[in-house]
Formats: C-alpha cells, sequence, structure tokens
C-alpha cells in the first residue's frame, strides 16, 4: 500500500468540482462539492444513528440500499435538519438536479447537507450551482470539492492510496470533512471514498463498516452525534473482474486505512484542539470493554481539560477506565503516557513529574492502558478540550 | 413539610463537629467532619458504581450493609483511591480511632473521603484531627461539618425540613459536597442526611434509592463520575414507633425533598456554572425513554457552551434528543424555552430570537421537551459549559 497524491478523483474514473453558490455569506468560500463517477459503480454508506437524521440521510440510505450509484452531490452551510416536508422535497431536489445535468437517475445521486439546522436550502441557489458544476467536472476538481464540503474545519481533508493486487493495480481517494460548526450549529462528520476496484455490493458495505468502526467511530470531539453524519463509498471498477480472496482483503486494509487517515485528520483539526492523543487498550476481557474504557477516558471532561492543562492527572485516567462499565480489577491496572509508566498495578508508579511534563508537552500524545484481564484491546482518538472549544461554540450566534 | 433551619444536627439525638487536621495546606480551610448519633440508627446508602471505588466506598458499603450505624467521619483533600492495601487500612483506621473516641464499634462508623486521586492519607494527623472533634461534637456543630467536607465548592451546602406526621414530628436534615475538584484531581459528590424518624432498614434504603433517583442521579457537571461518590442517611427514632404506611410516604417524600435540594445546590455551585438549567422531557414512550433524552441534553456539550454563549440554539436540543437512543418521531417533537416555544412538530416555531435571548440571560431556566409518543417524563438538572470550567480544571495542576 503506497499513500499517493490526490483524494476523491485519484481513482480511475472519477470526476469532481466544488463552488460557491450562495449558501454561505461570503462569495470566496465554496459551499457545494460534485463527485462523479463516468462509469456505473457499486455504491456502500455507513449513516448517522441520529433519530433526527436530515431530509439528505434518508435520500442517501435509499441509494445505498439500492447499490448503485454514479454521483455525490454536497452542500456545506446549511444542515437540511428538521425541515420537515419542504426539507425532504429540497433533497430529492438536489438528486433530480443533478441527475437531470449529468444524464443519470435520481436514483443514482448522494445527497448530503451540513450546517445549521432548522433553516430551508436555499433549493434555487442550490440547482444553479450543480448546473455551474455539471460544467466544470475534472480529474483536477477533486480539492475544489474538499474544499466545498467544509464548515469550520481549517483546512481540507484529502487522502489517497494505491494497491498493487494480484489483479492488477487499485486506487482508492477518499475527502472528509470534520466536527466543525457552521454559523456554528452541528458538527456533522462526511466522508466520501471512491475506488476503480471491482467490488461486489456486500463486500463493499462489510469492508466499509469495518473500516468505519475502526476509524470514524473511534473518534472522538465532543462526544455529540450529529443528524448528518455519513460516509459513503463508490466502487466503479468492471464487475466482470470482482475482487475476492487476497485481493478482496487487501482492498479492505486500503479502505480502512484511507478511513483512518481522513478520520485522524478530523480529530487534528478538532474545534480548538491543541493536541491529538492515541488511546490504546489492551488486556480487556473482549474487545467490547476495551472500546468502553478507551471512549469513556477520550470523552471524559475531566481527562480532556487536564490534556490541555499539560497535567499529568493520571487519577482522571483511572476514573474513567472505573466509570466505563468495563470489568476492572484496580490492582492489575497499568497506565503509560507515551513510555512513561504512570501506574502500576493500580496505584502511582515511580515517575517524575518534569518527564510527564515534557512528554504531555508535545502535539501527539499516546495514553495506553492495560487492564490486565484478557486479550481485549482497541485503540481511539481524542483532542484535548480548551478554551478555543467553548469560544467557538459559545461566542459565535446563530 | 416545612424548610427549617440548620443541616445534619437539625434532627433529635444528633451532634457533628469540623476542623482542620492538616490534609489540605491552608491552616484556615476546615478538612475534617465528624457526625454522631446519640442513639443507634438505622443506616443506608447509595455508593458510585464506579468500579475504581475508593477505599473509604469498600469500607462504608459494609456498614451499609450491616443496617446500622452511629457516626459519619469524612475528610476533604485526599481521596483515598488507587492507594492499595495502605489505603484499605487508613481508612478502616479511620473508623477505629473514631469508635475508640465516640465508645461504639467500629463497624458502626461510616467513612468518607475525598479530594486527590492516588496519594495516601496522612493517617497520623487524621486521628489527631478525630481525637479533637470527638471533644468538641454538638448540636452547634452542623455548619463547621458541613465545612469540613468541601473542595472547590464555594459555600457550604445544607438543608433541613420538618413533618408533622400523626404519629409526631419528624426532622430530616442533610449536608453535602459538590462536583468541585480539589488541586484538583476528582469531582466527588457525597452527602449524608440525618433523621429523628424510626424507619426501618429496608425501608430507609428503598426511600433513599428512590430519593437519589429523582435528585443526585439527575444532575450533571462535567458527565464524570467520581470513585469516592456516597449518600448516605442515618435515622435514629425509636425502633418501637417505627413509620409505616401513610407516615412512612411522608417521610419519603421528605427525604426525596431534602436531597433534590442538596443536589441542586450541588448544581448551582457546579464548576464554573454561571446557570442552572431545569430539563424537563414529557411524552416519551416510558420514563426510561424520558431520562435518556433529558441525560443526553443536559451532558451534551454543544448544548451547555450555546447554554454559556445565551445562544437559543434549538438545533443542539434536536440534535441530542435524536442522539438519545429514546423512541423519536421528529414531526411530534416540541420544545419550550421557559413558556416560549421554539419547535412545533419538529420544525421552528416562530418564536422572536430577541425574546429567547432574553430569556437565556437569567440565571434559572427551564427547557422542556414533548415528544408526543407517550406517558413517559422526568426531570433532570444541569449547568452551562464555561470558561472558568476549562480554567478550574486544566490550570490548576496536581
Amino acid at each position: 500500500m503506497k499513500f499517493i497524491e490526490g483524494g476523491v478523483t485519484a481513482a480511475q474514473g472519477y470526476v469532481a468540482a466544488g463552488c460557491h453558490c450562495g449558501i454561505k455569506s461570503s462569495p470566496d468560500v465554496k459551499d457545494l462539492a460534485l463527485v462523479f463517477s463516468e462509469r456505473p459503480a457499486t455504491v456502500a454508506g455507513v449513516f448517522t444513528s441520529n433519530r433526527m437524521a436530515s431530509a439528505c440521510v434518508l435520500v442517501s440510505r435509499k441509494v445505498v440500499d439500492k447499490g448503485s450509484a454514479r454521483a455525490v452531490i454536497a452542500n456545506s452551510g446549511c444542515a437540511n435538519t428538521c425541515t420537515g416536508a419542504e426539507g425532504l422535497r429540497n433533497a430529492e431536489e438536489m438528486a433530480k438536479a443533478t441527475a437531470e445535468k449529468l444524464h443519470i437517475s435520481p436514483e443514482e445521486v448522494v445527497v448530503a447537507s451540513t450546517g445549521v439546522i432548522g433553516a430551508q436550502l436555499p433549493i434555487v441557489k442550490v440547482c444553479e450551482g450543480i448546473e455551474k458544476l455539471a460544467s466544470e467536472l475534472s480529474r483536477d476538481g477533486g480539492s475544489d470539492a474538499a474544499q466545498g464540503i467544509l464548515t469550520t474545519d481549517t483546512r481540507a481533508k484529502e487522502v489517497a492510496v494505491r494497491l498493487d493486487l494480484s489483479s492488477g493495480p487499485v486506487t482508492i481517494g477518499g475527502m472528509a470533512k470534520g466536527a466543525g460548526m457552521i454559523m456554528p450549529n452541528m458538527a456533522t462528520m462526511l466522508a466520501f471514498v471512491t475506488t476503480d476496484a471491482a467490488v461486489d455490493k456486500e463486500s463493499l458495505q462489510s469492508a466499509l463498516r469495518d473500516a468505519v468502526n475502526r476509524s470514524f467511530n473511534r473518534i472522538s470531539i465532543d462526544g455529540d452525534s450529529s443528524t448528518n453524519d455519513m460516509v459513503v463509498v463508490l466502487a466503479n471498477g468492471d464487475n466482470a473482474n470482482v475482487l475476492t480472496g487476497k485481493d478482496l482483503e487487501a482492498f479492505a486494509a486500503g479502505l480502512a486505512e484511507v478511513c483512518l487517515k481522513l478520520a485522524l485528520m478530523i480529530v487534528e483539526d478538532g474545534e480548538g484542539a491543541t493536541k491529538l492523543v492515541e488511546i490504546r487498550v489492551s488486556g480487556a476481557s473482549d474487545d467490547e470493554d476495551a472500546e468502553r474504557v478507551a471512549r469513556t477516558i477520550g470523552t471524559s471532561l475531566l481527562f480532556k481539560t487536564a490534556l490541555f492543562g499539560e497535567d499529568p492527572n493520571w487519577g482522571r485516567i483511572m476514573m474513567a477506565v472505573g466509570m466505563s462499565g468495563a470489568a476492572v480489577d484496580t490492582g492489575r491496572v497499568d497506565v503509560f503516557l507515551d513510555d512513561l509508566q504512570l501506574v502500576s498495578g493500580g496505584e502511582r508508579a515511580g515517575f517524575s513529574e518534569d518527564q510527564a511534563r515534557a512528554l504531555l508537552a508535545k502535539r501527539e500524545i499516546a495514553i495506553t492502558v492495560d487492564l490486565g484481564l484478557g486479550n481485549g484491546e482497541t485503540r481511539f482518538w481524542t483532542t484535548d478540550l480548551s478554551y478555543d472549544y467553548i469560544k467557538i461554540n459559545a461566542e459565535y450566534h446563530t
């Protein structure tokens, strides 16, 4: 597996474009993105579990259920959530307008929105933007599309990998937006991945679900999950040569790597984040317990504020371990900050406070918790909680 | 039911004292509290579900299991958690020293600690403090005891009520400390309630569990639960006159009121809190769903930062409702800020932004969510999330 330049247009047969259509106030900021597969493509998707799902989620779930898609149309600046029947009509109109310009069926168009909840889409502007984008689609348009889906992200997020499979080379590329706010109203995570591999629908969905579970589902900025989250992958390879066996496994690993890289870009660009923390849990009774522990640490406000303060406050890690609901034997718990042991057998290890503070001053930190009970393990990524998080989310007004 | 002056010594037959024994550095700050029942008392207790439980929790659980107690010894400044065998010996020593001075059994002494995790208790100083407190016990010592259990609380928390039962007058009084940090390491909630009513062990435990479920278990400052939380009630009435029927019900209502008032005092004094918010959920499929919704709103960082910003960002409430896991029909959800309707049938109601901002500028706010599905309901109390929360928890160092 080799990382290469590019994003959603890195794989063969994809073109994209991004523009400002007028949802956001500043004319310099893109707010609409279009990705198009020049060939039919298998589609898989994972959507928010939030029951207040956006109209775009309702529309796109149906596309994924059918199993094939040719295009993704995504806007930023308006979530199209809590918008009732008009919102649903607008999401359908986005698909229809896109399909007309691209000469495909509306049922082949994935629709995504991110931004303010409760506002209606300016659908006329959006449709004008779609017409413009359809005329501008190109292999070079991937970065413009990656710009078009951003909200308070400070930078675009693109990644691509090249795999040399026994059946020939395959490229997987993607773009994402992070847990940023627009205006601000809602943190939404969107990711779109394209590949020129040929993958059958069930294998693609299974590979995506597994990849998401080890990436986007293992990160937290603030513990809130959006009404609009979606991760969608298109695979437009020739179905006469569908991947199987070891090639399929290698593809799944590549997809997981692309998802992980995009997920880490989201955490690193989290609102107000000054640190990226990898939480490694091992020795749990099972993987589910490991995840409980990692997630509880990674979403604890006390842990995240201690990180921001660069304070080696291992008691807050122990508190979170105990609160997680996982099976715990206090006397067996070890905790490490990078390679420095903070806790040994449930009690303070003889570490140097100065050394611990020096490690915490870095931008990237690893916390390892070994429960000493079994073989369950996981990784989870989070950020610190800073004044800027509060500033971004309290001082801006709707 | 009538609110009266006082706290843990408001009821007949209780004396208390508080002092500085030397755990905290400042000699002006109390760090040890003793409460004593002059008569045998039934005891009930509810303890943290955190599996990294403090040594004091292990010791006190046994006392509550036996069902009778005469004293509570509680220190602040050191949690005695993650302290291994030495920590357990120290907790037992606190009970033993208290029992010796009061001529009771160590098995009749509830032990509580709050403060830094991982440090050992200065047990010699604590035992000297216990000797001093035993000689100073008085009806007037309730407020000193309430001071002795505080950490970063900005004020002591005491409440008492008088009930006129058919069998005669009964008093219930209590003290609590809040989710404050010492040094700071750990938010711990402690509450001790005393009554001169005669209540059998099972009824007392049942009444306490119910009261805690409607008070201390319905508040959140930061979503973290401590290793040291405990709520303990002593009832020292003459067991020849044990409460039954309507009198027992009235007692349980009084106990619930005392617990609720103490819980609200804790929220109001939450770290960095500028607002007290009551979240009322109705129309849920059942009470459990109502609680899911209330708790998810009450612990959402996006909701809490919007409150601090006094921003009528109802989309964040809808996001939390959808994320809660409760059964939701988007089109039936109504949301109110005090009496102002923000959301009608899942969409924006026609409210005035200015009026909403004026309501949010108040210190006490009510948010009502009606799911429109069934009869499930609950109440939950929370605070906003301010810069000062981050300051208290990041800038202080261990």
